[in-house]
């Protein structure tokens, strides 16, 4: 074949926040099939806070991210090729393509490619909603804050992949869901469309003390449950309206990615109201993915889970389209279109 | 009768920390018994880190001390009265009678006494070991960090009545037990008599970073679970080396009694290392009460369980002994010995 693909190299680590130069565009020739191989053309790809991590070389839950190779990444595509009984062309799949246009499968690998249905399901909600953001969501709300009807829970970044979906998820277990958000588009999405009782726009408070002013007003039972992907001021403003016997599932911490401190200003409310702060990775829970993906996408298929996306174009964009989302310029998922 | 009751009133609440003018020694009468009531004469008296937290109005897990009324807190004594079939004259009890000399207790007040057994156990170490501060070990140690045998277990404070059972309870579920306090004395005292693998003196330790190097020493395979009682920058430099998922049971934050900033410098290690952090309270766990007890009991008796205790002699004492307590300056159990 003579098929080109152009794919993202890391080619030097980021100090603070990431920029384009610490990304190479490179084009490679697509390696002819072997025998139980699959060729993918991905469709989508995601770009996502966790990788943010992984570029720096210091300790991680994860191996960081290798130098001149192409970043990784969840991708969404379709087989154009196969010499896999497992897999025919024109099958819809997911996978950990990376930055890239295409990617060569061995399809007898463990959970490297999994078939999805896009006649209920759009191919890119399986990068959100129905995919890692989504699940992460899920096991965060239903296996650390395990929250009870009539309970309040809260998220940081609401209008995010991640935000978006504990909300909705904890107004069906018939708790109040309060957001966080930067702005007031995110904020307006978050209750109109999402369905949240309600949202803060963190940027119209000028500290810790006006922010948990506002929390308390939108929270007037205090908050039984956090969902935190964000950390430092916002997180200690959370912390005054916490609740004893509540619980935080740790899943983000944005306002420290490149590097900032963020202390915990009163850990000593952890002892005075006796609750219970908990971190998670998504990928070290695999036994609760079923039951996940099977609810979050039937909510999906039946119009009852919303979700937004934000959408760069060409394999081109995709530094940018990161380098925006840790700045929080998207709404929703971010994600890039390749084809 | 004519019996006068020494007792200590809280007269004001301390900015910081509390001194001696806070507390009023008052002169009362003991008044006549009822029908089902019972006399108690304190032989010991408890001071604790607790009653710090107490003494201020702010908000917390237990209502405030009321001002000009007897400090409460745990005490052990004899029945030299009984107007209660529950009760005989010369019954060992342990109850909540405050920092007085005597004490009225309608017998049938749930849990308001319990007999004591003292043919194996000193009468002292009820309010020690085989009493609340060893409840609290086992509590904090069982349910919340939950060693597995090989497990590394840090706890601070560890020549105290609390931190010198945490350590021996975990040796005794076969993990390596490493203490921090305050001094070469402590020290030797955790290493040489309650039998843990190491003691760092934090004293000797001029920043978090240095801290954090001498843990790394002494936990050569990280700490899977941290008993906290100290907070600060001892926290700090325990969650530099914690591992992944690891526990920490939230039991006190001594550093910040007083209302000094004691900030948790890297939140975000929570995540990275997927840890739970969760605070309690000992006296919310009644169920554990029971099998905690009888073990602890079982251990003093056979001479497994070591502890310490520093006397202060006589009622007039205890502002001193309980101010001398928050300052470090006792070595394991403080007690106020009144006969």
């Amino acid at each position: 074949m003579s098929l080109i693909n152009k794919q993202w190299h890391l080619v030097s680590r980021p100090g603070g926040a990431p920029s384009a130069d610490n990304f190479r565009l490179v084009e490679a020739a697509v390696p002819a099939l072997q025998d139980g191989q699959v060729l993918v053309r991905h469709h989508f790809m995601s770009v996502d806070p966790y990788m943010r991590g992984r570029m720096s070389e210091g300790k991680s839950y994860a191996a960081p991210q290798p130098l001149n190779e192409v970043m990784q990444g969840r991708t969404v595509g379709e087989v154009v090729a196969s010499k896999s009984a497992a897999f025919a062309v024109g099958d819809a799949v997911v996978g950990m393509g990376g930055w890239q246009q295409y990617q060569v499968v061995d399809a007898a690998q463990r959970g490297a490619l999994q078939q999805i249905d896009t006649t209920h399901v759009p191919m890119s909600a399986y990068l959100g909603a129905v995919g890692m953001p989504g699940v992460t969501a899920w096991i965060g709300l239903n296996t650390i804050i395990e929250p009870k009807a009539g309970e309040t829970v809260v998220v940081s970044a609401a209008s995010g992949a991640v935000g978006g979906v504990v909300g909705q998820l904890a107004k069906a277990r018939g708790c109040r869901a309060v957001g966080i958000a930067g702005g007031p588009e995110k904020c307006r999405l978050v209750v109109d469309e999402f369905g949240f009782d309600a949202c803060i726009d963190y940027r119209a408070h000028a500290d810790t003390r006006a922010l948990a002013a506002a929390l308390k007003e939108a929270c007037p039972g205090g908050i039984d449950g956090n969902f935190e992907n964000v950390g430092g001021t916002v997180l200690d403003a959370v912390m005054l309206n916490m609740n004893p016997f509540s619980r935080i599932a740790m899943c983000g911490m944005i306002a420290g990615y490149n590097g900032e401190p963020i202390p915990l200003a009163a850990p000593q409310l952890i002892l005075l109201n006796r609750m219970k702060v908990q971190g998670f990775i998504v990928s070290e829970h695999p036994q609760h993915w079923p039951a996940a993906l099977q609810e979050l996408g039937s909510l999906v298929a039946g119009g009852r889970l919303k979700y937004r996306e934000t959408i760069a174009e060409g394999i081109e964009s995709a530094p940018a389209a990161f380098i925006g989302m840790l700045a929080g310029r998207n709404v929703g998922k971010q994600l890039v279109k390749l084809v």
